[in-house]
């Protein structure tokens, strides 16, 4: 006989869950697993929004299912460890990012790119191997297997290393992976927002060059005296465009909504890379030509695995880098949810759970 | 007081020439510049007809000069060399391909990137550092820079090489560049043309397997049985499509005619990725959401650089690798022009030069 979804998940648990293609996020109650021998249990402390929650509680993507208790930008502190748990202890802070879940033997799962298992289990609105759904950080605390725990190094603060766990490892990993980490290089990034702002920081950080090409003037400031960016495009301007042609190793573009790339394109060096971390809804038209005449190339990159989710949060630590957020109490998430559609934050909303879910 | 044409020109040259858009060939009395301290000059034996010359001789890309000499995959004989000539001596076989002079020191030529320096000189349809325009190879002789002529090896077949010197370092560069020349990896070539049939044999030799991918059934036998491919592929046939998503390693997609890319990024494993080698004339539909979930880019690729031109025809030489060719007399070249617009060619058409142009 099958067991029942209660004794699979017997553990209660509380947060907050959209219910409906509304999107609108309430009080929910429902359960986890208990800590299993290679599981790890967070108390979840903080949990960062990011834009794919958005996308998600409205089921924009066309596969959501209700309710959904979204967040992949977890941080919180260890309070159990199964029996054959080796990298955490009791006490320790820890990260959970957007994977909680892979096969674990495909040639991706062998060489640390559990991100591209065709397998991989997102760590919400996903179904887990016993069957269960999986939900995610707006909740007072999670069960995960500790290959997919990251640990969060001492010296962090932890609200702003929480959006590090996706937006972080986001940007991150096509730098290293594309080769666009040599000092010296010189990268744009497209969009100046969650995934943008940390983009700049670890470019910084990696001794690149770093323009920050945005449609709104209104950035520049912000870009170049708190970010660090060294120089500011307007990607509407012609002649700022045909100024800075033929200059980048690199472009990171962070910008989902539909935008020409032809023009960026044109911005690279030969041999330059454009890099889409997220995509359009509709395709891109793509010149060829352009590609051709300097051997340019066009990829797409989707956070990293777990080995360099871990590299990244140390490279972060070392270099003091973290995201700017505005922290604030869950029952503010929906006006979060209007306000980060509007893109009015800088740069990420962060959920101080342990504080301010409250259980009734 | 400047030099006249002919002061700078003195050499009596004489070759086919197309004299307005209709593209039609007929024998043109020119001259070349003597050979200075640098050059080679070559009696010219054969030359490849590359599909770049019907397009260049009608003016299908805008930028036709006439008359027009066409002609960049030549093999001759050296006649002569200058005073500070290092490589060649008279009496060696050698080639020129697509450039016939770069900048020599931007970035890209200070890499053995001449193909990609900005000021790049072709080898026809152009105009050279002393401002005459320069003529290709349907034609009795040639004076080049000793850098921008390749060393042919002693055994192969003349007519036969002569394509490689496009064809051949289109297709080999890229493999190498991308990293797609590691035994046992898969690729899928997509079009069995000119460039077609010899990056199978240059993706076989390299120890690949590869799938001929192809609009047209009757490809089939000729891919396998012929060039060795392992398997072979219909690009319409949804059922085909579908068996081999995910395997292929990387593409090197010859076709320039307009034609979707989405089944071709299907076909890609994880990190592959789809090298154009031809430019389609409109922009072609990127649905970056699957570049996205494998980390898949795509490319674009053209000729190589000098020294990987020479690597390319040592490799070739060393397996005995050529075009498979239909040698042609100059006064067929019209016919031979109608024909291969038609595709009406296995693979690539070679001008006997040296034994049928009649200088009356």
């Amino acid at each position: 006989m099958e067991k029942s979804l209660e004794e699979v998940h017997p553990v209660k648990a509380f947060g907050w869950a959209a219910k409906d293609t509304s999107g609108l996020l309430s009080p929910f109650k429902f359960s986890r697993r208990e800590t299993g021998d290679k599981d790890v249990k967070l108390k979840i402390l903080y949990c960062g929004i990011c834009h794919t929650d958005l996308h998600q509680v409205k089921n924009e993507w066309g596969f959501s299912q209700y309710p959904m208790v979204p967040g992949h930008e977890i941080v919180g502190e260890v309070t159990e460890v199964g029996s054959k748990v080796e990298k955490f202890k009791v006490g320790e802070k820890a990260g959970v990012g957007c994977l909680v879940g892979s096969c674990r033997s495909c040639e991706n799962c062998t060489n640390d790119l559990e991100n591209y298992c065709s397998k991989g289990i997102a760590t919400y609105n996903a179904i887990y191997h016993d069957g269960t759904p999986t939900y995610g950080g707006y909740s007072d605390m999670i069960v995960v297997d500790e290959h997919f725990v990251i640990h969060v190094p001492e010296n962090m603060p932890l609200a702003a290393a929480a959006p590090l766990l996706c937006a972080g490892i986001t940007t991150y990993s096509p730098l290293r992976y594309f080769g666009l980490d040599k000092p010296g290089l010189h990268i744009g990034v497209v969009g100046l927002g969650g995934l943008g702002h940390v983009g700049v920081k670890f470019a910084k950080a990696l001794g690149l060059k770093v323009t920050v090409i945005s449609t709104s003037q209104s950035k520049q400031k912000e870009a170049i005296e708190h970010l660090g960016a060294d120089s500011f495009l307007i990607s509407t301007d012609p002649d700022q465009l045909q100024a800075a042609m033929g200059t980048m190793d690199g472009i990171l573009d962070t910008v989902s909504a539909d935008h020409p790339i032809h023009p960026l394109i044109g911005l690279l060096k030969s041999h330059g890379k454009l890099i889409f971390l997220g995509a359009p809804a509709k395709p891109v038209e793509l010149p060829v030509f352009s590609l051709l005449m300097g051997r340019k190339l066009v990829a797409g990159s989707g956070i990293g695995g777990m080995k360099e989710t871990q590299e990244m949060l140390d490279f972060a630590a070392k270099h003091n880098i973290t995201a700017d957020v505005e922290v604030i109490p869950m029952d503010y998430v929906n006006t979060a949810m209007e306000r980060l559609a509007k893109a009015d934050v800088k740069y990420r909303f962060v959920i101080d759970v342990a504080k301010t879910l409250k259980t009734e």
